[in-house]
């Protein structure tokens, strides 16, 4: 296999010996994939090669600021006046992922394939993979260094946008020293860090904001302060159009309260049983909590389901939780 | 005036000088104020003095994770057996800050003042003041780099701990290029982000849960889905036990909903006056809109208080929120 200063050599010399390009990122783009698309858009700017940004759908409204994000067609709306031979994807794990673009692919197309997903299965004619990398923006940052190009607050906040959206505001397990030594470098070129993290990071589904409401109603502490929890039932998933992802967080709030050591959320999968995701403020372990109610998990981040009502399920966990602070 | 280099090095002088050194702290101690305590009493267990560290209460609970903190010394259960004659003050930008601690100052005490702050006095015999460093954790940064020491993970994680906290979580303006590329540093070290991120920047009030959640309760969105606005009444405030403080951050909620472009929180001061606060998403000047009901602000954050009952200022502000989309 070649080494990724091999791949970043090849992807340049993709990039400099054809003339017209298609560039495109994954369905229902996020933050990385929008980024990517530009910084890619921007680079063949610089080289003067003609080149068009395409996505399946529209471009997240929060995204607009981004240097020519007008400019990423919308199949929905208008798509390219021809085919390409040439393409560039980027943030696409799969083939797939490009959704309806590929109907702009000429039928021998060659295709770079830009990406960081550690699934990728190497679609390309080009294949610039590297699975540690925090978003597709850290390698596009890599690969902007072997063009003599001057960076302006543009790209700098094209590439910032990938990193900070793909690491969580460099709060995930990916925020590595190398992203960390990046954003310094984009942070002197311009870029408005505490704008981005506003507007890109703190985005809910109105779902999302309702089920919060209901799970906060419904809040207790122990008498001590040191434990909270909520409960959402089945009743407050529809009443809300709530999906499961919609919960993710809920159990951070109650775990949040000053003087609180464990938070809980207690939902209601059916009259019989109760999913119990346990949050540790640092003093107590609660995957060995968990483990006692056959689940199990991270010292800070555990779980487990309990069958039974939630009327015994409550005292029973509260019970266990005290005997741990 | 003397340099910040000069700075760095008198107080680095002042640390070498003597033999027994007092660290304190500021009233109800921050993650800076913790963090850069315990850095001090690092550099000084590595230079083998004797020192001892103190604070006027109780270090918070979330921050005994890290290195030492169960030895600074809460002076409502037990102060040093002694009083010092060299004192080093962190994060304290004037002598009233130590609070009760300066009980142990000898009546001669040469003091060491190190801090961030840019209302700070220079009240100490050496003062070491840089007021755009995002945190007092910075200074120690580079103050640590005159010795010649071997960094771990423990005062790794201490100055990460001061720049996380004090920067909240690098999204305020003061988090510097120079912020980044020491955290770039901190991580190479060992420092566990994403546990920190979690454990120390979530913290709430419970006044401020419980006003959320009233808040959220009166959650209306346009037909349109591009405004939403809460309001919260002065027996809301009242019932949850809150204050101005705790309504921070309730206006982001409307605002973070997809779709929305303008979130608002129509704060009742009393019958006849109301505080409105806008959020844009980037599309509207909510500072331009606030000026028209003789308010202020930045694009995306700004406010204005009408005097009128809520039922006529909300389809005022709505209406003229309306012409803006
Ligand atoms: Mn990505
Ligand atoms: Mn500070």
């Amino acid at each position: 296999m070649q080494s990724y200063e091999q791949s970043l050599q090849q992807t340049r010399d993709f990039l400099l010996e054809h003339d017209d390009y298609l560039v495109v990122s994954h369905v229902q783009p996020d933050g990385d994939a929008v980024s990517s698309t530009l910084a890619v858009g921007w680079l063949l700017s610089c080289l003067g090669k003609k080149y068009c940004m395409l996505n399946e759908g529209p471009i997240p409204k929060r995204m607009e600021y981004l240097w020519h994000a007008d400019q990423i067609l919308n199949m929905t709306l208008a798509g390219p006046d021809r085919e390409f031979k040439h393409v560039i994807c980027v943030d696409c794990a799969d083939f797939q992922r490009v959704g309806l673009t590929h109907r702009y692919f000429a039928a021998d197309a060659l295709i770079a394939n830009i990406d960081h997903h550690p699934t990728n299965n190497g679609y390309g004619a080009v294949n610039l993979i590297k699975p540690d990398a925090a978003a597709t923006a850290e390698i596009l940052f890599d690969l902007l260094q072997l063009f003599a190009l001057e960076w302006n607050t543009d790209i700098a906040t094209a590439i910032y946008t990938g990193l900070l959206t793909d690491t969580g505001g460099f709060r995930y397990t990916n925020t590595s020293p190398k992203v960390m030594a990046a954003v310094s470098e984009l942070l002197k070129l311009g870029v408005n860090g505490p704008e981005l993290a506003e507007t890109l990071l703190e985005e809910m589904t109105l779902a999302q904001v309702k089920v919060l409401n209901r799970a906060l109603s419904t809040l207790q502490l122990s008498p001590e302060g040191d434990v909270a929890w909520v409960h959402v039932t089945p009743e407050d998933m529809i009443a809300c159009g709530a999906s499961n992802e919609d919960l993710e967080g809920i159990v951070n709030y109650p775990r949040n309260i000053q003087g609180v050591e464990v938070g809980i959320l207690f939902k209601v999968i059916h009259p019989g049983a109760v999913k119990v995701s346990l949050r540790s403020a640092g003093k107590v372990d609660v995957a060995a909590l968990a483990q006692t109610f056959g689940g199990g998990g991270h010292t800070r981040a555990a779980g487990a389901k309990i069958e039974a009502a939630l009327e015994e399920v409550i005292p029973q966990v509260l019970e266990e939780v005290r005997r741990y602070l």
